[in-house]
């Protein structure tokens, strides 16, 4: 490749910008963010990283659910040759923007991008950090949103890692509109017979209006869960110790 | 607090280092690794970071399968006053070293402690990354090792994650004397009907030596698995475009 092919030769970089605080950025995302020509991202997310970014930047934040057109967007800049990041909060790659993209891209643009994905540090690992250590054995990521996946799959799964005895960790727990599935994942779990099992509630892990919760699940609900919101399950053997919850290994002490 | 308790108050930091570059250690995380007194390890993960350590820096590398005899000494330390990191590859929380620190430390401890968890990017989302999309749906992430959870227990995991359809992330897979729980593992991921859904397997992602590899479940046992290797077996939507695999989310397009 020579260099005039080099200079015309546009990029599209998925970014996991982390929890939100710059703590907690990766060298590798903050530098694609400052070699960006445009960022695109949902609203809150590119607030979260704008004072980062250079004033030549062409910054376009879109609303909720519009993950599609961000998508399009992002791909066709950067096929007329541009320098795009396109973001989001925690990782890309976990039940977020990394999937769209990839679902819109034809094979046959997808090999003329020069496509790469910057991980990040998702809200199960930020909210596991600030609860202790609840992640250390088996565990399930759930999503309650029931706006793509049917209500009943949900259900079967929230069942399934109960049966199985995992950890379980909940995304987009409940909505104002959704209130439902979170109420039913209780139930769930004290069928269980895990009534008296430590539970996690993070919201804003690691920004300024951080709150951190811990709780059991015949509590769980009377405790505000909203979608800011991760709540981490533990298994039947998870224990709480001080402000920690803690699920054991197996190690001899 | 006066200025004399806090010079002598000791600090201990669990740090997760994250997949290995520099470019993927959050800011956090090698700040508080340039603040510490000790550093302590399995030797890999401090062989990893030891470049950027201050030379005053007492740096206490470890074997594998002293997970408690690292705590305690950490903790110990922390105990006499000291500034101590005690680190993990990828995020101490994901069966690693934040389990045994806080189970070795009593409450009383815990209290006098200074204690705090920063995360790191886990081989599962580093994986994914490198895979293209494959954690767009609800995922089990699962560990193979059997030294210390039951055989049985592992396989009725693996068997619900699959008729769950789970995407499913497997940590430690195999090693040299442990070679059978992969292969029980294709075996329930065929029987449920997935023998030609997408796998990805990465050792050493974002390291020097990264090997990537797209294949499928009933092809996986002939590539390399070994203890530095994360698999990721899509669920039953999940395809391939290019040398990437998706998760669809559902997504109109």
């Amino acid at each position: 490749m020579n260099n005039s092919e080099i200079s015309e030769q546009g990029k599209l970089t998925i970014v996991g910008t982390g929890p939100g605080t710059d703590q907690l950025l990766a060298p590798a995302a903050k530098q694609a963010l400052l070699e960006a020509d445009s960022v695109i991202g949902y609203k809150t997310y590119v607030d979260l990283i704008r004072h980062i970014l250079p004033e030549s930047c062409d910054i376009q934040a879109y609303g909720m659910r519009q993950e599609v057109e961000r998508s399009r967007a992002a791909a066709a800049l950067a096929l007329e040759g541009k320098k795009v990041c396109i973001v989001s909060g925690g990782d890309a790659g976990v039940f977020s923007i990394a999937g769209p993209v990839l679902e819109v891209i034809s094979e046959e643009d997808l090999e003329k991008l020069n496509l790469s994905i910057i991980p990040g540090i998702t809200s199960a690992l930020s909210s596991a950090a600030l609860l202790g250590a609840p992640l250390i054995h088996d565990f399930a990521v759930i999503s309650l949103s029931d706006l793509l996946t049917p209500t009943e799959l949900i259900e079967k799964r929230l069942s399934l890692a109960a049966e199985g005895d995992f950890v379980v960790v909940l995304y987009n727990p409940a909505s104002k509109k959704r209130t439902e599935l979170i109420k039913k994942c209780a139930q769930i779990m004290i069928e269980a017979g895990r009534k008296d099992t430590p539970v996690g509630i993070v919201r804003h892990g690691f920004r300024a209006d951080q709150n951190v919760t811990v709780t059991t699940v015949s509590e769980m609900l009377n405790h505000d869960i909203d979608m800011n919101t991760t709540v981490v399950i533990g298994n039947s053997r998870t224990y709480r110790k001080g402000r920690f919850m803690v699920t054991p290994r197996g190690y001899a002490l």
